[in-house]
């Protein structure tokens, strides 16, 4: 694996000391600045060299066509991919004629500094120009969480020794060319010159240009506005043209002098509204953030981000490195979801544009879990956003000769957008697990207005699909043929436990907020009769096991399968997917990512202790985590059951996921889910905190190496802190009314007044499970912190 | 469906009375010439109008790019597709400066004639001239059995009263326009100018024109020479371009004056041998043929077929269209494969471009039996192509993960072609397919050096792959998952029992051919310790049955899928795959075309006849036969079990597949499997001819409407005739060595001295099973010939 060697390990920020152009493109995910709306990847303010240029608005995208070289009835024929739109983060630095580029020239020192309580990215470079002109150069990046449409950055240049004349070109350019696309399914299309000129505007030190893309037919505007301080001998000049707006700024710098520039940066895009209309959209919100400045963008992220952390913060003692990675992780979910607002939550959030800028399950599974109990108003945006998508779900479905809403597999804005079905369509798990997120947040929330206006049509309509898809055999038990489950390696097959367990809850569930409405589901055409379906069906739901090994299959059959020839199987064989065909994977006992032991997480409530020991026991030896949505899922599981050493090293697997490059494709942006994961790893693994049937309960047990795990949970408007160390729990309201919660089982209230502590059973001792010849998680030993190890890996394999 | 109004009904011939330009393409195909080498469209001599333009060549092919929008680890990047190649049957006609044109001018009579015994199309024409000046034209064109580069084409204009002045123009044209292609996943891809001119040649009435593939690289050799007989003033002039080589014959003919023209046509390819090479073969071939002259072609074709019909004819008394159909099957499938010569025999043989041109299991399955009974040499080479792509075939095994040979599920020469793997790659019950066709051909002619040769390396390499496919379960049983048997409307199964069944015949088969030749066998690396672990596979083979139906499923789990809602489906919605996604028809039971029951015929010996009985009740209610390869396998399992008119009716609808264009598909070429399905329903079905284990076995019956019906097979150089009437059946040979034969399980001897009589058995009587709503098999009363049918469907649907 991949380890930036410069990433320091601090609590709150991730620091970069020294510039390694190979992880060049890594570190510009990791740097990547969003909301939820805008994206930015952390390019250099210059430009070049670059991994990856990327400016993303969530929900912009220009459609391709999706070829088939035998179609099949119902294949999508075009995809939505998320565009490269104007790049506003670009400025062009000349000194004494050279342009600053780090490959050339000299560079003394370098610094870039991801703040995560302040929510900016910090960069200081010190550069002597191939004329041996130095000079000290620094600039701050945001993407204001506080007003969606505007980013900034603060820039400034200051001679070191002798006279500098300097020229910075402040630009905004469409249609950047971009590198071309490896032979990786999982990288994105790169699209050529997807954008086309509407309008150009100039105004002093404003640019505001206007473009759409060809088969979207989507508008946006992009709009730049300067404050400028320099020497009095500095000089302005604005040019603008279809893809190009430029501000250059010309200044001779005395030792000591500074350039200072404010650049504020505006985006809006619309399917419906003018070129006009967008213009002036881009020019208002700049005018705005001018109205307040730098320090007023600056004060207001501080005091956003405050807030969050102060209701949200994760704190582990006893390994920094992974106290700085669950920070990050939780930095970027909510910059990934924070202003999302009725758009989708994309795979890799705005940081990049893997799996084409989509949204899979990830977001319910595993990003809405965390913003429920952190960011509640943006999980519901969330799921609003599904919500709003539901008149294309229900055509899908009929496509599919089936009844209620098939939500797409991938998409940006509610189309499919899936072109190999058996790991798409079949894949229809992703309709109970929206169903599940909507569960969780309405018993989170109790968001009486949600459930009325949203929440109840998603459960009635995923209800109405898992009644349509499954059927009643000859025995009366329902069964659910021929699909897929969350594990890619395996598909299209009967009873996949996870998928009839998920649908079971998703029909109890849609039947019971039915009842609670029987208005809305009136309105819905939900009756009595319909109700009683989506009960027998849950009731007869059938989950298969398998007597003799006393398992669980994954699906009927799959502990028949021959078990995958791990031990002749190279490590660079990995991900499979890359060197092995479907066939021979789908017939064989692997699995890329937890799937019977994610129905143990999340539907713990339908076995015994005992059988997820057996269940784990059996799935451990058999997955490779060829997909980063495992890790977490096992350590919590892990840590249910004892193993918590080895939830520890799965912890720290998904909490690192980007800032190792686990999966050699953080160049195209980050793992939001994997991120997710380690809030999930932390607070349902080592926490122990569960969610069925609207009750919280916690049951929480720290390895050894941690020495304390605080963590901060909103709840029905209370806040919840949640201490916990090797003797005991405490439990403290930080605001709101007393809640009700369990402890190891125990029930428990808590409140603002006093803390309750509660000892920590011991656990059950169980024998650590097997795992795939090469793919245990890497043992993480007593924490050295990263800059101290050597540039090899420090992990060994167990 | 589509009938056509105006074919006759005659023992012999195929005659088309009327031209009706909507069922133009559909007449091409059934009226197409090809001897397996060269294929040509029954294309009206002047070109126009056309349903679709065809020559073809067999083996000569372009790549195309296969195209994924996600790509899976071997996915094959290009497919091969028949190319339309340079056209040769050209001859324009101009009367008084008018083109022959049957959509002007007035057609006075119009007739066709493909005779099934000279093996030649006539066509006979009176036509008048927009100007009025009316015209005999006929044509007699074949494609030499015997001469395997040649076509050739006899044409006679004449004048009916007045001077007529005509000009034919003979062509050679390349690159001709292609019709547009619908969105039938069925039909080919049409290349657009897939050939570029290498050298063009004209001597006299001679030209050769030779061109290449751009990214095959094959060269082809395309030429005519003409023989000339007219009034003394005709004028004799060539041209020659890159794509066009023209003959232009003018004359000015008194009533009753006749101008006589032989077109002879030369084809050969090549991917290795020069331009130069090619011209020159084109040449001599020319010159063979212009020695023996017309005359000399059309007699050595009637003597070729002379000797097929003498040892192969089916007679069917009672129903003389289907009689008419079954020769009319027999000859394409003779036509398809008698000259391919170590080329694959393509699904529509040379007759059209549908599926490409590729080759599928078909060739094996269907059409192999057929032309081992009846023309073993054709067998054989088809078999010898199979070996010559081995190398392919185990690289292909390589780049699965298993060992030995994995033939393509379609392709040209060799090369996978499939770009949807779950009905391609994982259909491997094909490599079973050709062992089967191997012990088959093996059996019926102890042919010692094709064993030695490729037969035993097939076995071997089959084998190979279905030891390393399959695994021992914990309980030592042989499991073959995640495969997709010949039912195309379900895939990725476990332990289909088709595939299962022939996998253990292919491994025992392997085992026994290597001990007859330990010698090959130890070349081939295949010693005592591999033989075992066949057998043991073999033995150990799981056979699902389900209990509680006792009924054998599909495949594991199948019978527990939902039952597809046959009732709610529409008559306009079959081929069901054209209407609904594989994701809905996979999970379903509902079957395509036959499987559990074609296992049931080619593995007989694998079950009891009741539990034949019992399955093919079960299946029965479930096949809709989207596909035509289904209707003859129904016929020999239905008439196995006593329900003869069930039977009659399925051998009817395999035997008229293309005659009434049942699959609206005709137009892009015949169904070659089904014409050779109508011979094995009549004398597998009706003649209850078996070949399990190297023995030959007959159960006659016929159902009430066949008086009679007699068939001619030969095994191991000996010519056996069966004759069958409802009482008796009558063994004679027809020359060679005495057979060992049954007649109903009793032993017989066959010889040339005398014949054998034996009564016929009454059958079981059962009741006829049920079918899916509006799917069972067109009711066949007493034959009304076709002719004098109304133009409207006359069968009843029961």
């Amino acid at each position: 694996m991949i380890q930036h060697p410069a990433f320091a390990v601090e609590p709150w920020a991730v620091r970069e000391t020294e510039l390694h152009l190979d992880v060049l493109a890594q570190t510009e995910s990791v740097f990547a600045l969003a909301n939820g709306h805008l994206g930015l990847r952390g390019n250099l303010d210059e430009g070049e060299p670059f991994g990856l240029p990327g400016t993303y608005l969530n929900g912009f995208y220009e459609l391709r066509p999706l070829p088939y070289a035998e179609a099949g009835y119902g294949d999508p024929e075009s995809g939505q991919t998320v565009v490269n739109v104007t790049n506003g983060k670009l400025i062009r630095l000349l000194v004494d004629d050279e342009p600053f580029d780090v490959r050339y020239g000299t560079l003394r020192s370098h610094e870039r500094v991801l703040d995560l309580r302040a929510g900016v990215l910090r960069r200081r470079v010190e550069w002597v120009s191939p004329s041996g002109r130095p000079v000290r150069i620094s600039s701050v990046r945001l993407v204001s969480l506080v007003q969606r449409a505007i980013a900034a950055v603060l820039y400034e240049v200051e001679a070191v020794d002798g006279l500098a004349p300097v020229v910075v070109q402040s630009e905004l350019a469409a249609n950047e060319t971009l590198p071309a696309v490896r032979g990786d399914p999982r990288a994105a299309t790169a699209l050529d010159s997807p954008l086309y000129s509407l309008a150009s505007y100039e105004h002093g030190a404003r640019v505001v240009l206007v473009h759409a893309t060809r088969q979207s037919g989507f508008r946006m505007a992009a709009g730049m506005d300067h404050l400028i301080e320099g020497p009095p001998d500095t000089a302005i000049a604005t040019e603008t043209g279809p893809d190009l707006g430029r501000v250059l700024v010309a200044a001779t710098l005395e030792p000591g002098q500074r350039l200072r520039i404010v650049k504020l940066l505006a985006y809006g895009w619309s399917s419906q509204r003018s070129t006009e209309a967008l213009r002036d959209q881009a020019s208002a919100a700049l005018a705005e953030a001018g109205h307040g400045g730098w320090d007023g963008l600056v004060s207001a992220q501080r005091d956003y981000l405050d807030d969050f952390w102060k209701h949200s913060d994760v704190e582990v003692h006893g390994d920094l490195e992974l106290q700085q990675a669950v920070r990050f992780g939780m930095f970027h979910v909510l910059q990934a979801g924070a202003r999302a607002e009725q758009r989708a939550i994309p795979a890799k959030g705005l940081t990049g544009p893997g799996y084409e800028g989509h949204t899979f399950w990830d977001t319910e599974t595993f990003v809405l879990p965390v913003l429920t109990y952190t960011r509640p108003q943006a999980a519901g945006d969330a799921l609003r956003w599904r919500h709003a998508t539901l008149e294309l779900a229900r055509e899908r479905a009929k496509l599919l000769g089936l009844r209620g809403a098939a939500f797409p597999w991938r998409t940006i804005r509610g189309e499919g957008s899936s072109a190999y079905w058996p790991a798409g369509t079949a894949a229809v798990h992703l309709n109970a697990d929206i169903a599940d997120a909507v569960i969780r947040y309405q018993a989170a929330t109790e968001d009486e207005a949600f459930e009325r206006e949203a929440g109840l049509e998603l459960l009635v309509e995923t209800a109405r699909l898992w009644r349509s898809i499954g059927h009643h055999d000859r025995h009366a038990r329902f069964r659910i043929d021929g699909v897929t489950g969350p594990d890619e390696y395996s598909a299209i097959a009967d009873n996949n436990v996870y998928t009839n367990l998920m649908a079971q809850r998703n029909l109890r569930a849609a039947a019971e907020a039915a009842q609670r409405h029987p208005d809305r589901a009136a309105e819905l055409g939900a009756g009595p009769e319909e109700l009683a379906g989506w009960r027998d069906a849950a009731n007869a739901m059938v989950v298969p096991y398998d007597q003799e090994l006393g398992v669980h299959p994954q699906a009927e059959g799959f502990t028949q399968h021959q078990v995958w020839d791990f031990a002749h199987t190279r490590e660079d064989q990995y991900p499979l997917m890359l060197h092995f065909p479907y066939f021979d994977l789908y017939r064989k006992q692997v699995i890329k990512q937890a799937d019977l032991v994610l129905a143990l997480h999340l539907r713990g409530d339908a076995f015994t202790e005992e059988q997820k020991a057996r269940d784990f026991d059996y799935y451990e030896p058999l997955t490779i985590r060829d997909s980063s949505l495992s890790a977490c899922t096992q350590a919590v599981i892990a840590a249910e059951l004892g193993h918590l050493e080895l939830a520890y090293d799965y912890f720290a697997e998904a909490a690192l996921v980007d800032l190792d490059d686990f999966e050699h494709n953080t160049r195209d942006g980050l793992h939001i889910a994997s991120l997710a994961g380690a809030w999930i790893a932390a607070v349902s693994g080592f926490g122990g905190m569960r969610d069925h049937d609207g009750v919280l309960s916690f049951a929480p047990r720290l390895p050894e190496m941690l020495s304390r795990l605080a963590f901060r949970l909103t709840y029905r408007d209370s806040c919840i802190k949640v201490e916990i160390d090797h003797q005991h729990a405490r439990y403290r309201l930080l605001h709101g009314a007393p809640l009700q919660v369990t402890h190891h089982g125990q029930s428990l209230s808590v409140s603002t007044a006093e803390t309750a502590t509660r000892p920590i059973p011991p656990s059950v001792s169980r024998e650590t499970p097997a795992h795939p010849a090469g793919r245990a998680p890497a043992r993480r030993r007593p924490p050295v912190p990263r800059r101290e190890r050597p540039d090899t890996k420090t992990y060994s394999r167990r």
